[in-house]
């Protein structure tokens, strides 16, 4: 019953988010709300300091919070070291995702020598190419292309109007969301004087299982070996990703982020917002780049990386700039501090 | 007759625009054009000092500009403080706006539970469906996707492969340019150990009305609370606007901008091309961040900020870099002018 | 033969090349890869050092080098000055282009009043809409759309669900890859009080001949005259030019840079990735940008010009930090060391 409608008891969501239940097992709760904006039936969650204030007025039925909190909590609390974890686990056990029918809509175009598992769903106006393989219970929204030779894996979703180039491959539970072009020509060019020779660009793009990629996200095919995203990374939204790149497992970028050619990303990454990588570069498993930051050379070591300058209302930012424009004209008083 | 061709007379158009005519008020003009192009019947227009050489050349009927440049003008002339103004609702006057016939294109794909309003005009190849609505004269371009429970306020406009999400809510009198995605799923995530748990993203999208936003363009739906476009706000081309995000009134971003998630901006803001914005700050009413800067706390004051920095000739950037190497690595110099 | 397989000798490849022969010119060879990859039968290059490595240890059947390296090269060489020209060369010979059938696709929507060379490839659900011409050789993907009164030169490719907006011209031989958009309004508003007027998008989009655009790229049109780009122009993916801007022959701009109204860029500049250029500029030819610089002023002497922060560990990049705010707070201190 509860899987249908997605209500379960406190009992229930404690054993399966893997939390410690302070009160009623036998409360049921619906869906999640923020602590503000909770009420009846409502499961709320705390692991933002910012929102603490609204723990002792929310109206939520229960709330997911860390030990620390769970002394300043009114209403019945599920109680774990990561909070946040627990709301990502219970939302995903209250929502009722939407399961596509199977099958192909009138409008779509599949070409005949297309496989389409019978369990997929195939949305208006999609396009299906030749060769292209289409696994079970994977769902084309509407005006989808996936061009000749592409595989995709079960229980994937390719957004509306987003793009598979030729021989792309995607692995299982992976979602593609509306408009990212996948497979496009890598960016190669060679001078020949003043003119441009175009690089064939003859790899492919391989995406591995548990991949998210975000919206009009663009990731380019390689010029001779395939662009690699392995398993379990999260790309958001506007994100380029030049051809040759391999991002290793788990790796998750924020969005506007470009990276240029033949990159080597590590493991369990985490680049923030607006970064920008330059090509041929390698960065180690388990690197942090703060938002805005851009990266000139390898990074071989994990931690923390950043060379973004934040906002300052302008006058100071003025002040900052003209401070280090006299620094770079004047050589003998940085000559003489480096003397000291 | 004059709104047919877009024919009018300066008298006319000074009445309508709200300046002063210099000039006789029976001469016609047809349509718009720049200093230096314009011929017999154009109107032209100065607010951008650049171009003020050019002012004693025009061969155009009339200039708009302002009363420190009239004396200096050679042709009839529509006088007013904000010219710039007078241009945009002169060639609004101008223009004629094509209307688009009503009806559904033969090859369009609406879903027999969506409701389309018999004066919009839906293109081909656009998707419309299950439990969309479409309201007076909305004009849905070839290809774009309005997804299931949309809800598009009259004369409306989404323009070319563009995509509405499910649920997403749009008023009235806004473009949303070709290829904008509005309404996929924020970019959430929870840790659990080395794998990332998707967090369902339940909340959607709800745009005001006299809204424009940018072509390839970004704004996903919110976690939990809809992601809000108030009213008569302005968007760039490829700019991203994280879930749970609030843009007050009237408050405009230039292209290739970033906002991290759960950001609220006030009214009237004027963010610069490729600023980003971190996730969960707030940002007062009349903020002007510039180009280029970085926003990592709130802004609770209006005012202009900035952290851009200006391009230098390579060799003069090289100095920069090298001197605020040469000072952080030498505290005690630093450290000691902290003390005088 | 050659041609139909790719196959070629290396006497036939020197010669088309451009490069001088150390070796068996019988030999033959199919593909190109790289150093480490390349087995008997392959084509392999070096031109980047950090390949060099492999060049004792390849299984390639020849390789294209530099003089320099001709004499630690174990196999047979073409040795020319510009070997990744020659790799370039030689992958468009060794490169069976695929040659797209002539026809529209049954599920393409052609208006009757637009003229489609009958060399042409229109794909499934692409859209030509009243007044285009699409010229010979012309391929159009899937769910492409050519907006009325388009002008597509011959042998151009429009990838899929590209848009081209009303009265956009496009030269011979260009590539529009996938998603992006060409020809959406540019972003005009004049301030009336709190509130924005539109100012109507009357000018097109000029493109030149052999440019290639990547995917997710926008360029508005102009507000009154023309946006141009000039021939052989190489724009990479999620790229930002805004209207009016005209950017000079055979430059290129690498990816997520953003282009503000009104520039012009000069010919044969290169503008690097994340690059940001605000309005009304000026940039001169032969102009070198590097990656994430800002460019708020005109650039009137060809060279290389930076603004760019390299990311450095987080602890050293908050003593940078500290150290400039420590300077511009100390007005004093700083006041002396000009006097110095």
């Amino acid at each position: 019953m509860g899987s249908k409608t997605g209500q379960k008891t406190l009992g229930e969501l404690a054993a399966q988010v893997g939390a410690e239940l302070h009160g009623d097992p036998a409360i049921t709760v619906r869906r999640l709300a923020t602590l503000d904006q909770a009420g009846a039936g409502d499961l709320s969650f705390l692991y933002n300091r910012r929102y603490r204030k609204f723990l002792k007025v929310t109206a939520a039925s229960a709330v997911i919070l860390s030990p620390a909190d769970a002394a300043d909590c009114a209403v019945a609390a599920l109680v774990m070291d990561n909070p946040y974890l627990g709301y990502a686990r219970a939302a995903n056990l209250l929502a009722a995702a939407p399961q596509p029918p199977a099958g192909v809509h009138a409008t779509a175009a599949v070409h005949p020598e297309a496989h389409v598992d019978e369990s997929a769903c195939v949305g208006p106006h999609a396009v299906v190419e030749a060769g292209a393989e289409v696994g079970e219970h994977v769902l084309l929204e509407a005006g989808s292309v996936v061009q000749r030779g592409c595989r995709i894996g079960g229980y994937t979703r390719i957004e509306a109007n987003a793009v598979l180039g030729p021989g792309v491959t995607v692995g299982r539970r992976c979602i593609i969301h509306a408009g990212a072009v996948i497979g496009a020509d890598g960016f190669g060019f060679a001078r020949d004087g003043h003119r441009w020779v175009k690089i064939p660009q003859m790899g492919g793009v391989h995406i591995g299982d548990d991949v998210e990629i975000g919206s009009n996200t663009t990731i380019d095919r390689g010029a001779l070996k395939d662009t690699c995203i392995e398993d379990g990374v999260k790309i958001d939204n506007l994100v380029q990703i030049g051809h040759n790149c391999r991002i290793g497992a788990h790796t998750a970028i924020a969005g506007c982020v470009g990276i240029a050619g033949s990159v080597t990303i590590g493991r369990r990454c985490l680049i923030g917002g607006a970064v920008g990588i330059a090509g041929h570069l390698e960065i180690a498993d388990d690197v942090t780049v703060t938002a805005m930051s851009g990266v000139h050379k390898s990074i071989l070591k994990p931690g923390v990386y950043s060379s973004g300058w934040p906002v300052q209302d302008n006058r100071t930012w003025h002040r900052y700039l003209a401070q280090i424009n006299r620094l770079a004209r004047s050589p003998r008083q940085s000559d003489r501090s480096d003397d000291e």
